[in-house]
């Protein structure tokens, strides 16, 4: 390979000749090899956008040459179409607050830039990295701000399938509102529900969830870019500071604000941690469901049996004709990893120390792994598993007539006492709860028929008044 | 001790004589000894609260016979006036998704009521705890009803603590306005900042704790209650569903409403883990802020020594003199704790199935002790910590102007590489930067006095422009 | 009430009059009022059985006087009989990582050796708490020591209970072993196993996790005791060094050892970690079986059904006959709160900072309840729970024989795919797999009893070989 | 795309005509677009070493003509020399308990074995994926045998790395071992320590560490493999249990064994919940290490600036010469992943189920990142930090001198109380402890230089005797 040597405050080091990145960012690789992966891409774009904003900005306020922000401009259009992306070889781990992967933002906007304007890459005279790319900016507000940007962006499209996944369990819940079940309450027979009921409550909790994730969504608009350092704003020029904004707005098309208070939303980075958190709970809830459509399909034979997955792969290399509830699993594994990634990233939020919190790059890469996760979930829980369930009617209709739950609905008759009597012996014996009511005579055919009508216990009210 | 003899299903047992629970209760508090610990106060009252609005709206609708409604009152006022705590022994982590203190309510409002009436004790005939006092309730309603009043009860708490904290940050905010120090990232020198503007940020990040667990307290007001045992509402009369909500607002004094989806309000605790999220985002941010009061007052000869904390005791067994900074150490821990509490939370209410997540129990006990443990250690926080922090002026500003990062004021001007080449020659001479400006010949003294100017540095701007 | 007066550094307190404790002990009550709690007695007396060691080897190396050290150790012989626990009144949670717990005993101490030897409380020219009781230690490795020494303790306990429970599993395993009944994996029909089978492994797990416990009970019992403030050993005779932990092996009866780096031994409390962690594992496994026993006693008529837990309460205040598994599910939510306090412990050990963990109130407080919480639990495992499990017999064999997964045992005959298809046609029609065998011709009659044999499956082998 | 049609239970699927991989694979991979990423290498190797050493047991007992099994055999050794790793296309993240991995290998293997017998992809009647290179063996026993062989390879890498962790920092501990240094607890100055004696500590931490990992290698030797299914060995020959362990010893050349209880052995994975405890402690005390580095080289001018990491890349983008401590911050940040980590890990083992836990894969997923993260950690650490750390020689010295921590020395000849006093007035004044104690007449120069000489407070003993 050929090389070209830069030279930074540390020394002198051998660049690949063709690499759009430079010195810093080949340190920043060097020290960082972690996870072996790359930055997530909404990422890059996201401090892309950000050098962009700035680029116009300093251009407006006459800070920057025509020509040379012209040529930074090009260069992260270039970037935002899709060019360049292997020139950005920083760990998502990596030590230093994100200094390495702005560099290295930095130093492929420069690089290109020289090349717009007819240099050569490596000739920082031309276009600086930080003179020019970053002026006006840090480290300290561009990553933030760039993170806050990402998480919106991929927020809106987790939102976007949750949406679609409480359609899918809307459209079951009408299609199975007149599938009678019976309701268990820690695993045991409770009284009757339909399955459309079910399949309405899962609607119900996740809109919630989409609900809070969306008023997280606010807070993740309000930025500390134009603090630079520690918020305090230093070598950024007051009118850079008001106009970064409205600049970054219009190239990311996202309503973004300016934080009241800089130095504050420079060192603290609870909103990650409340976004995650708030990701938490609806995976939280997703297994909850997942284990739901887990035990009601579980069976064929064994089992509880009332519903069917879709059959979307053998399910075992021994056991012939096993299915398994596969894409349930993979939402149970999920919720698992994202309760994890919740605990990594709020000790990273705790470590923040004075003006700064450098342990952004784990919380990012634990965040948009999060929701990414989510995300590809949601969207084969959608296709694979929930469009295609059917119920087993006739199943759910036979447990329910057996049932003992049921003596419940007249409990307000003939006291909680007698009525646990009754489903004592129905357990015990064998015999039907009916049979029992009538060969002890406490109730007549006709009342019988009346108060224990599952059809009507799925409503609220007392039995026959 | 004597005993009377009292029987549900399963079986008979004897009851110390004197007791107001009664059979089922006892069995509850043989099954579970985990943590020797009793129910929290607030939530017994809750607890009591639902008891009696339900009697109240039972003998509105005519269900419950006057004289029994008014007993069961009775009773019911007694307890929260502070009545009878000695007979609630179930311990908080218990089997059952709260059955247990469930029945220890019913049965200690019955005995009081039976007592009231002139019975005995034990005499079911005259008040019965399932029939009168649980009439149109299930555990499964009342428990997740009487949590979320307890959680809105104790939140209110924190969050007037939570202000005033607020309040002394910023009364310190204002008092050190004109301290200017130091700034540090990554523990590293970076430039100039004020400690009054440390803290106003410490009032900016917790004032948006505050507003993010306001939020959340709408989501508790919402309640399962009327839901009975699996949200459906069965046996519980439909005029009592619309009339206990309006009666638990005016027995709580709290703005309470039903939810849309019973069903999916009684298997799902999300709002549980939401309202954690938000107390252990809080906690972490404490903890930064106190591991920031622990770095700023470590010395007192060999640390940072910019401030000092208040000697609240010894700090030693061995070295005398020795005062450590045991309040924020104490914020650390409660931090660490709550972090712990969500943990548990999470797992707890992943883990609910079908129709009811049992184990609420463990839920409310890490929640109320987060929100407890939170309030507590805010109360010391204030009165023990932060109102008696003092400046150490002089080491402020003998730091600044000992330090390099001032540097960062003049690169707008020479360029950050050249800039750099200072800094590293500083550091390594132990010449202060001016000097090295002025000797080099890189800019004259008035223009290094109006450039490196700690007084300026501390807002936004481009240095002497 | 009546007071005396104490001082210390900090100034003037009024004590009460008759309190064991002194000015110290009362700074850090009113510090550190976070959970209501009091100090493990097992704690108390651990911290006393250090005090009381290192009494007896300052009088052996001629430090302390005759009188005084007598006096000490009578003083704590009372304590470790049972008396002045009121006087123990430091919140389990408290900055400072253990001074004021440290101080609080030597107080009392210190006041009980003074009335011993006839002077008046707070007289501390008589006995001095830091001079006499804490003499050659420091909190910093007092507070450790005894950490381990209870924590030694604890797990003495919950490993005997573990070990019953194994007894108890092993004897089920054992009552079960002709029941045959269908396995299942992902919730799914698999193939033939016995109830006893399922037993024998339970307690094959636990006994793991016993080992394991008993392993890491070797790293407690290596001690920094001698090491005093930091492990230097500063202020600590050589002498004393040498001797306390002999004597502190017979105070307590344990086989107690010096750690070879002091420095590392007080600063790192990573073995609480790793305590921590094993418990924690062992927490994860009961929860697993626990849940293995409510999905098998889910019922009564519309679960698995296939054994049985003792009823140990009414499972409903609704639900007439309802029982639920109380037991397992208290298993469940300690093992939820085990995992959180793992959590908090590991924060609290990655904050240590130089030469000290001052976090170890925390770590104490959850590693002390996690253990003393799955003592109680298992406890109550045993003894309501597993003992009186009964099997369904006739139901397992029913679900065996109706399942399609006993096809498998056919699979190496005609292969994986012909297998599969038999089996879809089962599930299909309802047809058993047997009678479809026979009338596609693909087995004799013979052959297929040979190979279809629940009994046979349940061991290792190729069926039919 | 050229395509060939393969089918299975599900229907028909087209398959990439040149893909050794199949249509069961090919499902799992539509099923699971979880994370974006490849199965770890090393994983897939040892998936294919157990496929390996089962084909060499399934012939020489005579169940796999040898044609089929020297296929099967040449194909796995050509995947484990680095050939077909594309046509590994599962997500790690699944559901199905390892299904799909194990069938893309079966799958893999058997396309490879085809073609080498001279068919072509796809006919599996020359050579198929079940019957054949699965023979014998069930996911459910293949999956965690090669997940725990996976972890042996992986943990001796870091158990090598954390060898020459404990290396390097003696080596530090050699060469500052006259570095006289304040010691600090709680961030407050305490008494004298060297630097060389922090280092050692340092090492003997991280060798606990070790030993601890290394005594966990033991439990992940045993497997569950020739357990089949459910761990009761249906299905496979019982001379292939007994001979399938010494072959995979043979293939892999790691002592492994067999469990006494396969049924345990296959439903439980707490061994794996072990590893990563210990795992997690390690990164634990790594971050504990990489915290105390920063705050020893924090400055370099307004912080403690006892020691220099080398500066391995430029701090900042804004301002010129900062160096920051990029390597501990990356060091804490993977422990923090690995906390996280962790929780999803002893979630996963909790939700097992009867008689398998099918949440593997996100148990692998996490502890091997885990384990590979602390290798890569760890290694960068040596190389780019703890090898060029220097010490400040002077400034260690100075902060000495200047402390009053070191009082703690006299406290025996004066008692705890006059020392106190004496710290107290030399922190208020200024005035060093020395000459405090002289112009007050407390003790002669004498005895105060014999007293208070900071090269013997490093050692054990009271000064002076």
């Amino acid at each position: 390979m050929e090389f070209r040597i830069e030279s930074d405050s540390i020394g002198e080091k051998r660049v690949p000749k063709d690499a759009y990145y430079g010195v810093q960012t080949l340190r920043g690789a060097n020290n960082f090899n972690i996870t072996g992966l790359k930055l997530n891409v909404e990422f890059i774009k996201s401090i892309i956008q950000v050098k962009k904003a700035a680029a116009i900005t300093n251009e407006e306020i006459g800070l920057l040459k025509k020509d040379i922000s012209e040529a930074i401009i090009t260069a992260c259009n270039e970037i935002l179409e899709g060019s360049f992306y292997d020139d950005f070889i920083i760990d998502p781990i990596q030590g230093g607050a994100g200094t390495s992967m702005n560099m290295n933002a930095n130093e492929v906007i420069a690089n290109r830039s020289i090349e717009i304007l007819g240099g050569e890459k490596g000739n920082y005279d031309i276009v600086n990295p930080n003179d020019h790319v970053n002026m006006g900016q840090s480290t300290n507000d561009v990553i933030p701000t760039a993170g806050k940007i990402t998480a919106l962006k991929l927020m809106s499209k987790v939102i976007k399938k949750l949406n679609e996944l409480c359609d899918a369990f809307d459209k079951k819940g009408e299609e199975f509102k007149d599938v009678i079940k019976m309701g268990r309450t820690q695993l045991q027979d409770a009284v009757p529900i339909t399955l459309g009921q079910e399949f309405k409550a899962y609607s119900s909790v996740i809109r919630r969830d989409i609900n809070r994730i969306q008023k997280l969504e606010e807070e993740l608009k309000i930025l500390n870019i134009g603090g630079t350092a520690i918020g305090t704003g230093i070598n950024a020029d007051t009118k850079y500071i008001k106009r970064i904004i409205p600049n970054l707005c219009k190239v990311t098309g996202i309503e973004l604000y300016q934080a009241e208070n800089l130095i504050d939303a420079t060192q603290n980075l609870d909103s990650f941690s409340a976004i995650s958190g708030a990701i938490k709970t609806c995976a939280v809830n997703l297994s909850k469901i997942a284990n739901d459509l887990r035990l009601m399909s579980s069976g064929p034979r064994t089992g509880i049996g009332e519903i069917n997955l879709p059959a979307m792969q053998n399910g075992s290399s021994i056991m012939p004709g096993k299915v398994n509830p596969v894409i349930p699993e993979v939402i149970n594994q999920i919720a698992f990893n994202i309760v994890g990634n919740d605990v990594t990233v709020n000790m990273a939020v705790e470590a923040g120390q004075l003006e700064l919190n450098a342990f952004e790059p784990v919380i990012f890469y634990n965040i948009f792994q999060a929701v990414e996760m989510l995300t590809n979930g949601v969207d084969t829980f959608i296709t694979n598993c929930i469009s295609g369930i059917t119920a087993n009617r006739e199943r759910c209709s036979e447990l329910v007539n057996n049932s003992v739950g049921i003596v419940t609905a007249i409990c307000p008759y003939i006291g909680y006492r007698s009525a646990a009597r009754i489903a004592k012996k129905a357990i015990k014996t064998g015999e039907p709860v009916k049979s029992i009511l009538l060969s002890e005579g406490i109730l007549k055919e006709a009342q019988i028929n009346d108060l224990i009508n599952p059809l009507q216990m799925i409503k609220p009210g007392i039995m026959g008044r």
